[in-house]
């Protein structure tokens, strides 16, 4: 006669997953301008504006990552808390490249975009060669070679 | 005879993507500890404690993204700014799910986790399934369930 086994009380397993990155934003327009113009991501541009507090903005990033781009008192509403003031030390999204001089190139690019250079190209303590900036809401990017870590594409 | 064609001053598209979310964190025991133990992502824990203001964690994420967690002060200072006091409108993480039960049962176990609930499970304006919930250190994190937003795994 075959065993059973009570698995109902077992927990599934969270997969480690982002789908979507949403940044707070103060003007949505100046923000999607940076992505789309700047640094010339596709985006449909902003959608949802027929909802209150829907208006937002989409770019597709490889791997299947979205970006999303939100006013942060929308974003706050929506998630139930109390908007503070901005704080760049929240987050920095990483952007690796496959050559040192993508990083230099890069940059200028993004400068060049209306982003603020906050640390220019140069060695890293851990061995690589990065830069950051930030973005027109003072979302921190860094631009990093990483001979350990390349990306895909 | 073939003709040719001066590209030198052309730039290279910058593909869309992101590598690496890096949050900054409060207490980076407590954060890994959330990560690790509460919803159960592998990770070597904390590394990097050879350098000054080097301790951090990565988590491996689907589709080859890297979560890092790494102190606030660390992260300014290796940027270059200056830290404001948290602020929960910066960002928000999307989990997205295959079902709207799955929205319930992640939130429920991130909870459980030491989460801060800030949403209830329930509908969302534009049609879906969706909760919200901080972690240890205030980011926002958002469970849904969007049809039209399905993950690969």
């Amino acid at each position: 006669m075959a065993s059973t086994c009570i698995v109902g009380s077992m927990k599934r397993p969270i997969v480690p997953r982002i789908t979507v990155i949403t940044l707070g934003v103060e003007d949505l327009e100046r923000a999607v301008a940076f992505y789309r113009d700047g640094l010339g991501w596709p985006t449909q541009g902003i959608i949802g504006s027929e909802f209150p507090d829907g208006a937002v903005a989409f770019f597709s990033l490889a791997g299947g990552l979205q970006l999303a781009l939100w006013p942060r008192a929308s974003l706050a509403k929506d998630a139930g808390v109390r908007p503070g003031h901005p704080n760049p030390a929240e987050l920095s999204l990483g952007y690796n490249v496959l050559e040192s001089s993508a990083v230099d190139e890069i940059f200028a690019i993004a400068v060049a975009a209306g982003a603020a250079p906050t640390k220019s190209p140069g060695p890293t303590f851990w061995g690589g060669y990065a830069a950051y900036f930030q973005d027109p809401d003072g979302h921190l990017w860094e631009i990093v070679f990483n001979p350990d870590l390349l990306p895909a594409a």
